[in-house]
């Protein structure tokens, strides 16, 4: 690869991705662990077999049936009235994000974060062009207010993103901070704060969806890779104000949503009852692994998502490779001291426990 | 949305496609006019059942199973042997475009094409913050292999498109020009040679496949929009030397294939013959085009692909729009004097030939 003329700062690099390796007990990418209800399997199958029966055709460019069921869902859970003129989607929510940023960042302009977070902001703000800050946080993961302000004040970014609940951290920013951290962002100048929301079904808080109002530099974003269980499906989504959705559609490409990935979408949604009963199971796991790991003597960071941050290791990637030997595959995301493990079914949960009581008695012994 | 903090370029500037209108007969986007068999149908529905029952996990990542399928279509009908290693994929050939032009162009760099061509070259250019260069054509729409080379040679471009069959004209560019091509662009500097064979499984010739052979830099652009006739699917693929295949691998988004789309896909690639062989009934068809429209009187270019490039017109647009009243949509690119209709089925192509029919008696009356 060294031969090709790839550009300057892409050498040396190596793709994103945890590792995919095939063991017993995988709780390292913040997947759902409930398989679909066969109910919904079967939903699926007939709807894209009736989507197939158009598959020479291209998909709705719009994608109007699935935007105005996404604006439903929001409206209904999110505490904030939202129509389909307020919605776009794409394959991912990493999509979303890449198309705010050809639109809002990009070669001359900057985004921050306030890291660790969710690194492909930086990643995609690279494969952008953008600018990218590294914003602070305090020693246990909460955003100091003032500091971001000050952060963004000195900046002067682009476009900000607000990760709540965090990733890899799992902790919640709360609604006064992203308001504090909007408003400094305009002060500055005309800018664009991306508020992540993908973990936020599994808060014990609100979503930020009432934010939007009054405010259209605010952009919501979402997914259906966690709370409803669909991460092979690829369906991030974006809720602001329509000249958002409106200004994101000049750099989409045409046609980017598949007619498969529509249907299967829009079946998911009519179980969204049912998925979101997952969730509330999946909450009071994260909860039990929150309470055992303290008890065993772990920090542990709050966690409002489906996956919890705990520490603090001497040699944080030596301990992933000791559970991964006991058959459970956690994530080391490079945060110093500190590992991430999703909640996974009771059982899951259990082999997890299991390994990291024996590592401690091992360590103790 | 005068009022967002948009980039520059984009201001003014209107989202890519062509109108969606519910007209009974649709020739305007190069769609392939047969629904799937319903042997097909089902088996996508099979294939996706199963998927589903797994949708709570990321897909594979490296699509290594569509990979090595499409590796091996492109061996048996393209002249050369490739396997997984050389072959990516991506939603829609667009994508594909955009993650070269992410790796080997962006801010600094410059892709040229030879227009008018797939506009969607330059449009994804812009969105990567890629500079442009309109290189020639002759006014019979062929390259003039000299002025082509002579464009890449001054402008030293790092990323250059050459579409064949060429969209929107039909006409099929020489592997002779294409070595040219290659040749003069590497030595002007390292650069990649994109050959986009969108439409190639409808040309009189073969594909240029083989021209990968000893050339690391050259790209093969495919999609199975057209000759799979599953525009809805959105899998556009390419085929290069296997470190071409990784670099992009830096800037593709994780996981941007969905579990949904892999299996539609490998579906589509079992009935592969039988798809292939409503290619032949359109090339027929597309070949009746030309006939009838000269026939009529009307100038043609020749063409390799699934639409015809018709004119001249003093007022194309006005020529569309009178098409239209009659219940046909064809395309008007943009192309001075000049129209393009898909080859559809028997009789919509009678549809089409009757309407263009009629003008001309009334333009004759």
């Amino acid at each position: 690869m060294d031969d090709l003329p790839v550009r300057d700062e892409l050498r040396g690099k190596s793709p994103y991705g945890a590792p995919q390796l095939d063991v017993p007990v995988r709780l390292n990418t913040n997947e759902n662990p409930y398989p679909l209800p066969e109910p919904l399997v079967e939903r699926i199958a007939e709807r894209v077999r009736e989507a197939a029966r158009d598959l020479n055709r291209y998909p709705d460019r719009d994608a109007v049936e699935l935007r105005t069921r996404l604006a439903e869902y929001l409206t209904r859970t999110g505490g904030h009235e939202v129509t389909l003129t307020n919605v776009w989607a794409a394959n991912g929510s990493n999509e979303v994000i890449q198309q705010l940023l050809q639109t809002f960042g990009g070669p001359g302009r900057t985004a921050i974060g306030f890291e660790p977070s969710y690194s492909m902001h930086a990643l995609i703000a690279r494969g952008t062009g953008t600018g990218w800050i590294s914003g602070p946080r305090r020693d246990d993961f909460t955003i100091d207010t003032e500091a971001a302000v000050a952060a963004v004040a000195e900046h002067a970014p682009d476009v900000v993103f607000i990760t709540t609940p965090n990733n890899p951290t799992g902790n919640a920013v709360s609604a006064d901070t992203v308001v504090s951290l909007y408003d400094a962002a305009q002060a500055a100048k005309p800018s664009v704060v991306v508020v992540d929301e993908a973990y936020v079904e599994f808060s014990h808080g609100e979503s930020l969806l009432p934010l939007l109002a009054g405010r259209p530099h605010l952009v919501v974003s979402r997914t259906m890779s966690k709370a409803f269980g669909a991460a092979g499906l690829r369906l991030g989504y974006l809720a602001a104000h329509p000249a958002v959705v409106d200004a994101v559609q000049l750099v989409r490409l045409p046609y980017h949503l598949s007619a498969v990935t529509q249907a299967t979408a829009l079946a998911a949604l009519e179980h969204t009852d049912t998925l979101l009963g997952y969730v509330e199971r999946l909450k009071a796991e994260r909860d039990r692994l929150v309470g055992e790991l303290r008890a065993l003597g772990y920090e542990v960071t709050e966690s409002d998502a489906n996956f919890v941050q705990f520490g603090r290791f001497a040699d944080a990637h030596g301990t992933w490779r000791k559970i991964l030997d006991r058959g459970v595959l956690v994530r080391d995301n490079g945060v110093p001291g500190w590992l991430r493990v999703t909640a996974g079914t009771p059982a899951e949960n259990d082999a997890f426990l299991d390994a990291v009581r024996a590592l401690k008695k091992e360590q103790d012994a």
